[in-house]
């Protein structure tokens, strides 16, 4: 089974990702608008009670932070994914750290760089055009951050929710 | 806000349900597979911590149980909806009772019949056509429930996991 743990941010944001995604991003029906912590890594069934236990371990040892998500940018040439920069909070590095290190996984495609993806898949000419139109634009979203989720993937490639995990000594 | 309280099924079902819903689902893309224990009702930013405490309270009420989902029906002529039907199970109806009594909206538009939808908004000869060739088939999944899932609606119509409750005394 593939598993995903993400933030979902406010619905504001999430609709207002949503409504730039419908157009540019050909994962719009598969997920929500989230940041990723920790991108998609196999597990087997008997696993998840483990990897369960060690999120909510993770989880305590941080506590609840202010995201602050802003202006538009691309992993080009890498990849053509356009995306909305999220400033990169301590507590934001330390669960990407925690989520890469002890149980967990450990092999990373890239260093870690927060963000909300807007656009995917797109061709040279139209990544160009969108994120010319887009960069010219301001954006500046700040919000409490008081959990994540774990998330598996279903074989049509949408994600499905298994666990919410709050942060903080008191969350769970 | 709109919330809504469900349970999704193992990933095993999702897929299967999935590979229907793809052909005859409009709601397809906007949330996985999933038995609806309490339908969309409207909440207030202000009120999701108590309505989070009182579905803790529902969830420690009711022990984890096993589900049984079986052969296709339909709400015709009600509504052109497709579903596998899901056995009334205590649980599920003490779940589906206690999330329509005490601090939650008790409206609700029909009696529980609880099912996991695999077409909706067909037209009536295709929902004739569909219902005929599925219900020849026989379906039989069993499988333990130990959590529901608190979700949020984006303003496209897709639905957001905000919360997952762990049912049983020492579930949360």
């Amino acid at each position: 089974m593939k598993l995903g743990v993400v933030i979902f941010p406010s619905k504001t944001l999430q609709d207002r990702a949503n409504g730039l995604r419908k157009r540019y991003d050909t994962h719009y029906a598969l997920i929500p608008p989230h940041i990723t912590l920790k991108a998609a890594f196999e597990a087997k069934d008997d696993e998840m009670e483990t990897i369960v236990e060690q999120l909510r371990k993770v989880a305590a040892q941080v506590e609840p932070f202010t995201v602050t998500v802003g202006n538009v940018s691309s992993f080009y040439p890498v990849n053509n994914v356009i995306y909305f920069k999220v400033e990169k909070t301590p507590q934001l590095l330390q669960l990407n750290e925690l989520l890469h290190s002890g149980y967990f996984p450990q092999q990373r495609e890239y260093a870690f760089v927060p963000h909300l993806t807007i656009g995917q898949n797109l061709s040279n000419d139209e990544h160009a055009d969108v994120l010319g139109r887009l960069r010219m634009k301001e954006y500046h979203f700040e919000q409490p951050v008081d959990r994540f989720h774990l998330l598996y993937q279903l074989e049509d490639g949408a994600w499905t929710a298994y666990e919410t995990f709050k942060l903080g000594k008191d969350g769970n």
